[in-house]
């Protein structure tokens, strides 16, 4: 039986997830691969820490270079993240003719074209199924089994540590601060949050299915992100008031002249099935022009899930080896010289429906001179709250509206914002009614 | 650009969207195949009627012998459905070295093995994703990125006609026959709705997923299959009253000594989102050791979705017609040498929780009779209803068990059915709380 050597670059608590499934499922590994898939070598600054795995026969070494440079070595994965050193030793193992699967969001989010470059010049791949959605397979479902579609819309429910917040805050009624020390208490945020709370995280991961889904190459920089951290308890249950949940969502759709790319919390009406996807789960909807709407839920995070899909890349491309290396899908499901680049369109051009959030003054008139400046801006009201109770002298009023173009909306409030009868800044969520 | 020839046979409804995407997708398709796919030749006994497509440079023959021989067609799609001339066909195609798609899972369920085996001993493949919930990626999910796991359970919902009608039947509370003579009118159901209300083909595509999950032959005949025809609309609103919905899965388990293989109505509980599955929509769940819980849904039938699958499979293969054919994923995800054969669990010897329906004379006494007969075999009762109302002289005493047997079910149902207090022979549906 033929044996194919990988070679393991981080050996954090994913790349100790896939070294347990490589050991604890080598038997369907080798019934499904009809070769052996067998771990040579771990690369890790951290030589000593007990990872709780018997590694008989793989060498653990500090130094990165043995293993990228070995020459049995066919498959690398990459489990270190961030830029460096990663982009610089992905680099070198496809110089060296070695594939390589990584989990690496940021590294492909932004150096993905170069680095896919270099894969097609040395006729090897690099695969990227854990990057996003953790274990849902929507990569792979996007490069082979839906790839005669031409995709519309993507969208998606893509970092557990925001939804597990949204949700707390939704079913209990929490501040944003109190839930997120909750969940860097419960593991399910980091020490340091950043990257997931202010959606970069999420941008990341849709700049890909952007990416699989048109063809396009994304400048990453021009995906509108906005995270969570301005969102109150209070707009979390005006929202269920008039039956919608705030979710973060990763947005990419076709439209004229380009694509909208955009990261932001987003209202969505109770009946959709994404606003059914709670706590650390992740979802992934589509919309194909043959196929329809198709949605795919599941862990999107974790050690056991990440490993799942990192590991369902090491078998495609053992699989290639085994073939010697014809005709590969490509990475991105698209011909590399086939990439385009669309245009994303500016977040002030778009149009969408929004709630806004109003605090005021509690006397009569208030809603006369907000609706006069909104009717000026062609922003019309689909619905309206106003609370009888009094909240520290002064009162939300909460709207939400018809379609409305996002400048308009943004310069209304700017010169609402500047009525004396306004205490604090004006708040609004974007709505989405229908979803890929 | 090389030309990857393709030939048809079957040009019904989803023949007729296979060309369309062919045709309107062209572009994307040569975008990330790198090739080009071209349409041969198409076989029907009806080569008159006008199916709106215009057909340049296609054969359109009603001798099918003649594309199976083209030495220029290297993948062919069977579309006729059945067990024959589809079986011999198919075996000439892969005979003559072409690969096959094929949407057949009755003819893939009962026949997979022996077509398989041909296929394998002539280098070529067979594809089969669209046999299984229409558009929606299950079975290449499957078969390449969830690959390395091991899976425990597989359940769905794939028949989008008793979806249909008892999506219908719960929400405007009508009875079965009516619906499905709606249903049929509006073309969701056919006007020999056999294979579909009767469970079969849910039975056949049970057993195409159990296979790819667990690796092993199944003798379809050993598929406990119960249809939805017994299924009253005073069923369903009882299961509302208990919160759950009635729904026709299809489950597969892996079990001590074996699998467990069976398709009938099952109760659900509402905050499950295979609850929330409506209409002719379907999905599938699954849970593999490492990746856990992963649902997909989609449309399940229709030309379009179906058309996407048939196209996946034509875009894998001729990837693997561009490679020459070396190193192909294995048809069902398991190297063919590998499969097993586990047996399959007879439905009496399976643990549930049952909900049933005693149709009873309205007079003192009767629960107690009931009770005392159930407490003989072992069947606990968790909740109850007994409405005052009266119907027809006799009053319905529905409960809800906790695990039991079911052929300790079966036999206290068959002892309480001779008793006199007994009006109608007692209904059971089985219930699942928790789900792949």
């Amino acid at each position: 039986m033929q044996d194919i050597k990988v070679g393991l670059l981080g050996f954090g608590t994913i790349g100790t997830g896939v070294v347990k499934m490589l050991q604890h499922n080598a038997k369907v590994i080798e019934q499904r691969l009809g070769a052996r898939l067998t771990l040579s070598a771990i690369a890790d600054l951290d030589t000593t820490t007990d990872r709780g795995l018997v590694l008989d026969g793989v060498v653990l070494t500090s130094d990165a270079n043995s293993v990228l440079t070995n020459p049995d070595i066919d498959i690398i994965i990459e489990l270190i993240g961030g830029y460096e050193p990663a982009r610089t030793f992905v680099k070198k193992a496809l110089e060296n003719g070695k594939h390589v699967v990584t989990a690496n969001k940021a590294l492909m989010a932004v150096h993905g074209k170069e680095l896919l470059e270099i894969a097609k010049k040395n006729n090897v791949n690099i695969l990227l199924d854990a990057a996003v959605g953790g274990g849902i397979p929507v990569l792979a479902a996007i490069r082979e089994n839906l790839c005669a579609n031409n995709f519309s819309d993507v969208c998606g429910i893509l970092n557990g540590t925001c939804n597990y917040i949204l949700t707390r805050m939704t079913e209990d009624g929490d501040d944003f601060a109190a839930v997120l020390k909750d969940a860097q208490a419960l593991g399910y945020a980091e020490s340091d949050p950043t990257f997931d709370i202010e959606g970069v995280d999420t941008a990341h991961k849709l700049s890909l299915l952007i990416s699989m889904c048109f063809g396009t190459w994304v400048d990453f920089d021009q995906i509108y992100t906005e995270g969570i951290t301005q969102i109150s308890a209070m707009d979390i249950q005006y929202a269920r008031k008039f039956g919608y949940q705030i979710k973060l969502l990763a947005i990419g759709k076709i439209v004229a002249g380009g694509i909208e790319a955009r990261v932001h919390p987003t209202m969505i009406p109770d009946n959709l099935p994404m606003a059914d996807v709670k706590g650390v789960l992740n979802a992934v909807s589509l919309v194909g022009d043959f196929v329809g709407p198709v949605m795919l839920n599941g862990r999107g995070a974790g050690m056991d899930a990440t490993a799942s899909a990192v590991m369902g890349d090491v078998m495609s491309l053992a699989r290639a080896v085994i073939g010697g290396n014809k005709n590969m899908t490509p990475s991105l499901g698209y011909q590399i010289d086939q990439m385009t680049t669309l245009p994303i369109r500016n977040i002030a051009d778009i149009s969408s429906h929004y709630y806004i959030r109003f605090m005021v003054e509690d006397r009569p008139k208030v809603l006369a001179q907000i609706s006069t400046i909104l009717g000026e801006f062609e922003i019309s009201i689909r619905s309206m709250i106003q609370p009888e109770w009094q909240l520290g002298g002064c009162v939300p009023i909460v709207i939400m509206t018809h379609g409305a173009c996002e400048s308009n909306v943004r310069q209304s409030l700017d010169k609402i914002n500047k009525l004396s009868i306004i205490k604090e800044k004006s708040m609004f969520v974007r709505i989405e009614n229908e979803l890929a």
